[in-house]
């Protein structure tokens, strides 16, 4: 009978801020870090579950200090036992009565246990011997909603909502499955738009980008107006009118100002704005969807939790869902999340970039093709090319799709030189 | 020139749930604790800024790690200049890119900049010699708007909106201040509610505030139905017609439930329904309030920052405001908090309670009736009578009344005996 017997962290930060990538209107100067967590075990496989909470530096010793304080709740548990009862394992650690305190569900607590739940869930799928979008998309519609908390939801998603959807996608799921292995999946790229890059270099990316087959790139825009209009010119020339082209504000406006500052934009004919004010306004979301309709307004890498998420749809606030993989509680919430987004018919199309969240989030994608929404109308995965070599099972990303994953787990495991070369002195 | 030498944390527990104290639905056993830090300066008076955030207990240790995150931020500062630019100084540890990522604004990184921010309000005062609500309250209209960011306030509240506000109440400030100092600030008492409290001691408890002259008692319900309409009963036979009587449900029903169960506790005279539902759910809320009117909806102490409040205020989700001295980024925020709930017109009743949150946000309530709202009506400060012997300057409650502080200082400050014996191990 195997048990977890170690969870082990580690501050991996890597000094992305030397040459911008990743940089925004609200986030000039990234390094791109994870907070890391292993759980080993004393089974004979020597498997382990690896998940992290991706962070842009500083405070990444604080993330890992809200890993270690979830030690007590997951060392010295049965392993099989344990695997079995995942939706058990996310109530107990999101419910924490003390816990619970620091956030509620938000934050850096929530986003620990996010990343341990991940873990988890690596470990599963690995011990499976399957990638984990396979082991989802083979569970049965009833072990999918066990898997879930509908505290909160049940004014928008009911358990029985969510059978039935689940169960209405379940005779195409083989289908969906042989097409998913030959055509991978729909991928957008950020790499040409970052705000720190000339206009040379955007110029030149934009081009590359089309070369790679992407059909979707994104722009960072909310800085300065008159740069937002020449560097969407720029884009446009170069792409065409059949290249979609979406801009992405990180935040940095109040309503009236991104109503104003997106109508400007829209004559390049965007599409979508992506976080265009607080993450915590629902009305302000749903009150500048309505003013720059039809121009679809997208969020979702910094939206705390599902009650959020459920409001934003419930609102008309977004109509693009950009899933995070380490943001909220790992895999369920997320599970959680692409239900709520079937339910009301809209697309996810998550975030990635960053370390590794593209490993992780293509997975959770992936799954709601086959076994969830069903659908890949208007959907894309962000892409960006940094940091994947650190992976030991990095994205496959060709000819502007994601290919499907064949490797056991979650694609959450980092190399252990990687690991050791970027720890945090 | 004297500078901030140094940022000292302490990791403060007590041992709260052997006796349920503060028990309720969702906390059955709480460990009250503190998150607590120390600014230290070179200066001659030997005066220190303290401020804490308050927990209950699991993951203070994480709490405390956040605090030692603002050490570059604070150390080396001059003393002078940065407490006369604390609207700068919260922009600069609310804004910081890279920190920001861990909430934004919300949970133990947002809780961690509160701290920190009233330990330097709390320095203040002290230097003032002034206790700190006298100290707000002297403030021009224009030096109080220049403490507030309002980034994602604007569609409700801009900048013009507050300094008419604060320009309003102006010329009563000084009637107000006397009225004050001669009458003290109305409180309730949640002492005899806790849910892990039986009968017998209810009753005894319920007589015990009404003689110490409450007029407002609170009752924790949301686990059994029955039980809460047995426990108020009790509670009402007691009281008569004329006490009023809060009840709180600490976030544990669903839409449905919150209406079900508030109207079935209706018929008891409720003074204000507390936490129906998740604090993140402002349409919830909303839909609440609408169908339970007109019972009054109220919550504040899980809400993680203004942007909440202010939706809460705009959907009519709320109706009164429960802000909570530690929960947000500081007397800063709470300010912003205030002057939006004065401009909806809806009455502040803070939460306290804890470790030392009536001795904090005491002051905050004070300076609302001089400087903000002008008004006690409808208006009252939770009280519980715990832990107060651990603080210098403990609250005086009288007669059902908070007495206005005059020591100088913020109220945060605990004896250096009560730090040293309750930090954890």
């Amino acid at each position: 009978m195997a048990r977890i017997i170690a969870l082990q962290t580690h501050d991996i930060r890597f000094p992305t801020s030397k040459t911008l990538d990743g940089s925004d209107a609200m986030n000039p100067d990234p390094d791109y870090s994870a907070s890391y967590v292993r759980l080993r075990t004393d089974a004979a496989d020597g498997l382990e579950g690896h998940g992290f909470v991706f962070t842009i530096g500083r405070g990444n010793d604080v993330q890992v200090a809200a890993l270690r304080a979830l030690e007590g709740h997951l060392v010295g548990r049965d392993v099989a036992e344990t695997l079995d009862d995942l939706g058990g394992v996310w109530r107990e650690l999101v419910h924490d009565s003390q816990l619970r305190w620091l956030g509620p569900e938000k934050g850096i607590m929530h986003m620990a246990i996010g990343a341990a739940v991940n873990a988890l869930w690596d470990l599963k799928a690995k011990r499976a011997g399957v990638p984990l979008w396979r082991l989802l998309s083979s569970l049965s519609p009833e072990e999918i909603v066990d898997l879930i908390d509908f505290r909160y939801l049940t004014d928008a998603l009911t358990r029985e909502d969510a059978l039935a959807l689940l169960r209405s996608a379940e005779p195409g799921r083989a289908e969906r499955e042989t097409r998913l292995l030959a055509q991978g999946y729909p991928a957008y790229t950020t790499t040409p738009g970052w705000l720190g890059y000339d206009d040379d270099k955007l110029a030149k990316l934009c081009r590359e980008a089309i070369e790679q087959g992407f059909t979707h790139i994104k722009l960072k825009v909310g800085a300065d107006l008159d740069d937002d209009l020449r560097r969407l010119r720029i884009a446009r020339d170069i792409c065409g009118p059949d290249i979609k082209i979406a801009v992405d504000a990180n935040q940095r406006w109040d309503v009236a100002e991104a109503i104003r500052w997106t109508k400007a934009l829209a004559r390049f004919d965007i599409a979508w704005v992506e976080e265009p004010t607080s993450p915590d306004d629902v009305l302000a979301h749903a009150a500048i969807a309505k003013a720059v309709a039809p121009v679809p307004v997208a969020t979702g890498e910094h939206i705390a939790n599902r009650v959020v998420f459920k409001q934003l749809l419930q609102s008309g606030g977004l109509s693009v869902l950009q899933l995070d993989a380490t943001r909220v509680a790992g895999v369920n919430e997320n599970i959680a999340i692409l239900l709520l987004a079937a339910k009301f018919g809209v697309p996810v199309c998550p975030h990635a970039g960053g370390v590794g969240l593209c490993e992780a989030v293509q997975h959770l994608a992936m799954f709601d093709f086959v076994a969830v929404s069903g659908s890949l109308d208007g959907r894309v995965i962000e892409f960006v090319d940094h940091l994947h070599e650190h992976f030991v099972t990095p994205v496959d990303v060709r000819g502007g799709r994601y290919l499907a994953p064949a490797a056991p787990g979650a694609g959450t495991e980092m190399y252990p030189t990687s690991i050791a070369e970027y720890t945090h002195a």
